[in-house]
């Protein structure tokens, strides 16, 4: 049924948030989120997976810099000086979620979708992400997708942190 | 533009989502969202609007029990005597929201939308809502939407958090 006020995830996207809850069951592993840009999209694609109910504990949409200090304990004087799109403050919103979560693994995402630069100056396509394991490195990336609109980019965004996640649930522990 | 792996969010979806900013701002209020079933998606709906970076401080996903427990101090007590999906667990979800948070006023959702009851037997469509602001009483809604499908019941359960927040927020200090 659509309607006016209506929202929708594409069979595609919803079988691969199922690949990542299987894979996630195979290696014993549960998962909680760490959203800036994405706003809790990640979690809310998650969810529409058959046995979310046991492998995604939840998230943490940390929208703000305040409040990704409040909910995280993200460092503020590291959002002060280097801005809120890094690899040290996707490592440290992926710590956080570990720490205040049942889950056995995070995966945060902190970017900019647009449609202007964040305030800080960091352009529109420019997006960080980490994964990590409670008993593992975390494993970091940063990508500059460039500048699409808005609604595209999160897709981009989606697919890529699912494909992250894919790839760090199946690796050896170091 | 559209793939396989895309989703999408009406634009009246938006338009909705944007009203509730220029309300949230004309109130003089930030937002943070604690989100059960919806699991995210309030938020990510949220941040879609103009203004978001200075309104939506965040959210909380809390999909498991442990977890509303772990984030957002949900007594374990009243989720295993009571189950999820009762007023007094959206209420300990919206105060813990903001407690941990930045903002001034929260939105918690908690509830079934299938497509089987959840794991107390509560029934597909049952929903509580709670709206708190720092400074006010909460208000508290249970609705029984009655069985339909999830992606149309997610719909249905966005559409009415958005009505309830948009007349809480409006609403005089009693």
């Amino acid at each position: 049924m659509q309607d006016e006020t209506s929202l929708s995830i594409s069979p595609a996207l919803k079988q691969r948030a199922q690949r990542i809850l299987v894979g996630l069951k195979s290696a014993g592993l549960s998962i909680v989120t760490a959203e800036s840009c994405t706003a809790g999209m990640i979690a809310a694609v998650l969810s529409r997976a058959e046995g979310a109910g046991d492998l995604l504990h939840g998230g943490f949409v940390t929208y703000t810099k305040a409040h990704k200090t409040a909910a995280l304990g993200v460092s503020s004087e590291l959002l002060k000086e280097r801005g809120a799109v890094n690899e040290e403050v996707v490592k440290q919103m992926a710590a956080g979620a570990l720490k205040c979560s049942p889950a056995s693994v995070a995966l945060a995402v902190s970017g900019v979708l647009g449609p202007e630069e964040d305030e800080d100056g960091n352009p529109v396509g420019l997006v960080c992400f980490c994964c990590q394991k409670k008993t593992q490195n975390p494993a970091v990336l940063r990508e500059e997708f460039g500048k699409q609109k808005p609604g595209d980019l999160l897709r981009v965004v989606i697919n890529r942190a699912f494909d992250m996640i894919e790839s760090y649930i199946n690796s050896p522990t170091p």
